[in-house]
């Protein structure tokens, strides 16, 4: 029922307290996290059309941090028995969710309540919103 | 953490769904649930208005074959060993939801993704969606 959870997180603190929540289902039978990370491809344009060096090398780097934010989260996860996958995407970030929750087969997500986009997440509505209404699986959303 | 859940039910069946999450909470912590029902005020005025009886006949009514319900719930809940209390109250479903919330100090929130009322929520939004916007707490989300 809990066994293998999505954790989407664009690695906010409000994501970041989800964690303990993750740990804490390991009781009710959670054994496996898939811990996503999306890099929101819309960004991504916006920096390589005003900034230096091309979207690759702009994605390149921002991968490089994703993934040292990943390790983190696979450590503390480790830490308590859990088996974690780490999945850094590109692309949007909703759509991105609802294909790793199929492609996974997980049974339930967990997210937090808003991310690090908060003006525009203001005007329409969080991607936690969305996911919970288009998801198929349970969804846990916790809050700031 | 999941110590005292709310459990906001119109007693339809995607919400009874969540029975079943509830009862493996119980591994994670979970002790007490408080199972909420809200006999909504607007269908009540609209029935008294349009139907036969008084506004309090039509409460009393509906508060019996709640009750009803709300026993149902309870057996199944109490066998899984979690302690159950019931609240039957008349209000705006938000409203109350939140207000239980408070009151009742509970550490996180299961409800059903869709009430009954499915036509109305797909204009207005789901209950559940508002309910994950504006609680404190962590809202986990049953889907059909």
């Amino acid at each position: 029922m809990f066994e293998k959870i999505l954790y989407p997180t664009d690695f906010s603190d409000v994501s970041k307290k989800a964690l303990d929540y993750l740990a804490q289902l390991k009781d009710a039978g959670t054994k496996e996290i898939v811990v996503l990370h999306v890099i929101d491809e819309k960004g991504i344009n916006a920096i390589s059309r005003y900034g230096s060096g091309s979207a690759q090398t702009v994605i390149g780097r921002i991968e490089e941090e994703a993934r040292e934010e990943g390790k983190k989260i696979e450590k503390k996860l480790g830490q308590s028995g859990l088996t974690v996958k780490v999945r850094i995407e590109v692309g949007v970030p909703l759509k991105e969710i609802l294909k790793v929750e199929e492609e996974e087969k997980v049974s339930a997500i967990v997210i937090g309540s808003h991310g690090k986009t908060n003006l525009e997440e203001m005007f329409l509505g969080s991607v936690s919103e969305k996911v919970m209404r288009l998801s198929k699986k349970p969804v846990m959303v916790i809050k700031r």
